[in-house]
């Protein structure tokens, strides 16, 4: 029954991420100094500083995107886990991987992948009446 | 010592697809029917008869894009694993994820996601020169 909490721990990520919280952000990623993010568009970054950063310098952005996520499927393979979803932003649709490992009791985020996605105009539509 | 076994299944992967070979690309797959897929600019596959039904189209397809692994980085956690690294293809640079479980004695491929990643001109040129 772990696959409610995993996702709940990436409904806390889109969160933090909608709410610009860098302390909630920092929180929810693993402590590993190994930890690794591909947001869409950019080259991967490795290692916790590089990552922490780039969400620091997105979150503190004014142009910082509004975010929600939907059509989430969670995939627990013991104590890793993964999440695939959609993203749906002002500036666009993506399709995302975030993995998750169990650490100090709770889900903790190791990896996040991001890229565009196609989605029915018309789901779009209705998807990003969601954001305003 | 499991990163190199690791990287070793992505290369396996890679040269399926730049081989077109798609026996071998079953056989890199988990035989789970839970495995996942987003290949770049599409929706998410959910399920392994999509999944392969996907690589089936992609591999038969004459427009198959001839395709390099480069810059493959591995992280082990325990029966899973996954790499990300940096796909060179015909028609543009690409980041990608995949994730790998232990499997029959094995690392088998249960998700994968590629996007598109930006890459200085000058690498890519050097680059897309091994395509050739």
């Amino acid at each position: 029954m772990d696959e409610p909490v995993v996702l709940f721990a990436n409904e806390a990520f889109y969160l933090a991420f909608a709410g610009r919280d860098y302390p909630a952000m920092d929180a929810i990623w693993s402590r590993r100094p190994s930890v690794t993010c591909i947001h869409p568009g950019w080259r991967a970054l490795i290692g916790r500083e590089a990552v922490m950063k780039s969400w620091r310098a997105i979150l503190d952005s004014p142009d910082s995107p509004r975010i929600v996520c939907r059509n989430a499927v969670a995939r627990v393979l013991g104590d890793v886990a993964y999440v695939i979803c959609c993203e749906i932003i002002s500036n666009g649709v993506f399709a995302a991987t975030n993995v998750f490992i169990r650490e100090d009791g709770g889900w903790k985020l190791i990896h996040h992948q991001a890229g565009a996605s196609p989605l029915p105009l018309s789901e779009t539509g209705s998807l990003r009446d969601q954001l305003q």
